[in-house]
Order: C-alpha cells, then structure tokens, then sequence
C-alpha cells in the first residue's frame, strides 16, 4: 500500500489561502508532516481560476519539492496548469485525473501520453457515475482502454472506482468493494486508488465508518489510497489491516508504529 | 450478525471464584450486561473439574435465566455436563462445541443429535488444526456430513474455522477468511462463528487488531461471532462494518449507537 497525502488541496480554506498568499511555510509544513507519516506520493491541488492555475500549481511544485523528495500527484482539470507543472517535477507525476469525459479525454490523456505520466482514472464519464458494478467496469474497460492504446501501460494507471456515500445509497460500500475486486482481477498491474472519507458523508463519527471502509478496500484491491497519512485513527485501521491481510512481514509497520507511540487511542473522536 | 456474549467462562478467574463461591449476584450481572450490549446467545462454561460441572453448569444455566430470557450457549467437552444442562434450558441451546476428534463426536453427537440442539463444529480433529485452507474444508465438510447424516440441519451448524495466531503465522487472517468464503458458500444455510481475540495474541494494542479482523471476518461471512458485547472497541468495529457492507437497513443501528454515547472514543487503548 502507497498512500497518496491529500492534504495540499486549494479548495481546503487554509491552503487556499496559503496559495494566495505565497505563504510557503505552511505548505512545506504541510508537505514535509505528510512525508514524515507515511504518504508515497503528495497530492498538489491549487484550486485556483483557470487563468492562474498555472503560475500557483507550478508555485506549489517547486516549494514541496524544495523540502521532501517524494512523487507529486499533480491534481488539476486544467491541461495549462498540468502542462506547466509537468515541466517543474522531479519525479514522474502521476495526473489526478482522467475520466471517460469527452473533455478530460482531449484535454489530458495527450499530455499523459507524452510526458509518460501515470495516471488515476475515474469511473466517471459525460452521463456521470454509473449506479452499478457492471455498467462501471463497462466504462473502466473503457478508459483503460483507451488509455493503453496510447502506449500508458497498465502499471501506470491507477483505477479510481469512486465511492459513494452510504447515507444516500446503502449499497455504496458494497459496489465500491466489487468493483475495486473486478478491477484487480481483470487488470493485475493497474493500480486502485480512492478517496477513504465520501463513503461516511452525513453520518456521525464519520472516523469509525472510514475506517472499516478502509479496512474493507484494502481487502477488495485498494493500493493507492487517497487521505490524511496524519489522520492516527485512520493509519490504525490501514496498520491493522496489512497486518490481519499478512501483508506487513513479521508485523514489522504495526510494532515500529507501536512503538512510536502512534497506536494510542485518541482522546477523543 | 447475532453477538454470543463470552464473559460468562469458568476459565476466567473472576469467574471461576463466583461458581465456586456461588455468587449468583456476580454472574448475573455479567448476564444482564451482555444481553443488553447486545448479546443474541450467552456463552455459559463452568471450567470446573469433570465430576463437578453438571451440578455447576446447571446452576449457572438457572440463575442466568433468572434474569435474562435469551438462549444458551453451553460450552462443554463434558457429554454429563451438556445432558444434565440440556434438561433445564428454557430456549434449545447451542452446544460448544463438537469437532471431528473420536471422542467428540462419541460422546457429543448422540447428544445434540436426541435433543434437537443447534452444536458449535471446530475444524479440528485427533490431529490437530489442520495447516491450510484445503484441508481444513476437506474436515469441516467431513463433520457437517456426519452432522447431517444424524438429522442436524445446516441452520443447525454453526461452524467455527479456528482463528489462529497472526505472531505465529502471517497467513492466519487470511485462512480464516478463506475458510469462512469457502463455508459460506459451500453450506449457504450454516452459520459461521469464531472468537475474534486469538488472532492477535502476542501483538501490541491487540483490540486494534482485533477490530480489524473482525470486520474483515464480517465480509467474509462471519454471523455469529463470539465476543465481548460490552467492548466498546469491538462495538465500533462491528457497527461500522455493517454500515459500510450495507446490512443496517438506513443505519438505523449505528446512528442509534451514536445517541446512546456508545461511538465516543475511549480514552485509551
């Protein structure tokens, strides 16, 4: 498991701010905590208008690569600003995101191709998030279809099945489980990553329902996961989770972390 | 998913001083408890010596069902002690346990078979648990078939994969997994059930562990877990799986959990 950090993201008001105020201790903080509890990649959001998304996504490139060395998630709709940050990166990036919208498809999946970026694909196309398994692997086979005939190999896709929220459908647990299962099997080298939190959107202690969803997706497939490396309820349930799945050797992660004094309960939810 | 309240086990200390000193007042608060934290059954073992346990047993089958009107289960490898507490049950009770072990299946079978009893089967027999998936289904299909062959309806079965010890063997998660996968789907009307702490003997902050197993084990068709009701832990653990796996019907559950205080998180672990 290879958790992306989420938490440079301009529509969060503190790094809205932060972006438009320059003010590059809070992001490298932000940036170097992520680093420190475990995130692989950094999601890099501006979250600006489209006219200066450029400037602020390259902005944030530069002063997060200045203080860890870790891949960005460049994490824009907008090819200008993607086009442009692609050209600051250290590492290859991965795009967050393509979809089957007609317009992502034009606008992004050529500079993927080009600059050879990896890439999280959504479940998501001009009709929206299709309701069930089958018509969401429909369009997955689509896009990642689509996406290996301009030469991005299955390695550097990374799926992105999008949850739902359980409050409006009950069923979103289980349709997201099935078809980050379908998706693995059917393409062993793809990635699956998702978000960890829409699932408990209008429910109380929303914790305690990401964590058993995290625990749940990391069975179904979940590799990539999007969230908070710094959220301790949350790395239990993911630390637990290798463990109880006989993934973490010797349990070496949970009994470093246990040390570390990371599994404490907090005092509060 | 129906609860089989643990506490009350003669191989507990507090336990055992309160059957040998016979304070009913001890036991049966440990029954009023569980039944209100939501125990479906009541685990009912009196670890005494073989002559002793029909006499214990049976007092404490009378006095719980002084104060709680839920069925039993009666935890025994002692065929006298199971027969003598047979008689006074008020609902048919649950016998734990039979296994494929000779003696077992001599001097239990009979038993459950005459008294229309629903019985515990371990995957265990004179050799031991067996190491991998294969073979331990090769010996719970050979059990449930004799069950079966003596009239024991699968609805009847409750059969419990024995959890091993992750500390000593990194696949343990995912046999028992397997193993729940492969029973609930080869006998779709048996129950499955299991202890849910063995699995992290050994490690540290075990009930992290075990919240994490037992969501996982909730997937894979876990209904009749043998736990403590009253662990608050746990209690998270098992209402947010059935949320996220879509068994509580509007979250009705959880949220009512959540007006009763019980989602706050505990102080410590």
């Amino acid at each position: 498991m290879k958790i992306i950090g989420e938490k440079i993201n301009g529509t969060r008001s503190q790094v809205k701010k932060a972006v438009a105020e320059r003010d590059t201790a809070f992001i490298q903080t932000l940036a170097k905590n992520q680093v420190e509890a475990g995130a692989f990649w950094l999601d890099v959001n501006a979250g600006t208008a489209p006219e200066r998304e450029p400037e602020d996504l390259v902005w944030l490139v530069n002063i997060v690569q200045e203080v860890v060395d870790v891949p960005l998630c460049l994490d824009s709709a907008n090819p200008a600003a993607l086009s442009e940050a692609i050209k600051h990166v250290r590492h290859t990036p991965l795009i967050n995101s393509l979809s089957g919208e007609k317009k992502r498809m034009e606008g992004i999946l050529p500079l993927v191709s080009s600059a050879g970026c990896s890439v999280i694909a959504l479940a998501l196309d001009d009709k929206g998030i299709p309701a069930n398994v089958e018509d969401r692997l429909t369009l997955i086979r689509r896009v990642v279809g689509e996406l290996k005939n301009k030469g991005i190999t299955e390695d550097r896709i990374y799926v992105d099945p999008l949850v739902m929220t359980i409050a409006s459908n009950m069923e979103a647990g289980q349709i997201a489980m099935k078809t980050m299962q379908a998706v693995r099997s059917e393409f062993p080298n793809a990635h699956i990553t998702c978000g960890a939190s829409n699932i408990s959107f209008g429910l109380p202690v929303r914790t305690i329902i990401n964590q058993a969803f995290l625990t749940l997706a990391l069975y179904a497939g979940l590799d990539t996961p999007i969230l908070d490396p710094m959220d301790r309820e949350l790395r239990k349930a993911w630390l637990s989770a290798e463990v109880v799945l006989g993934r973490d050797r010797h349990c070496l992660n949970y009994t470093r972390a246990y040390r570390s004094g990371l599994l404490e309960q907090a005092a509060k939810a």
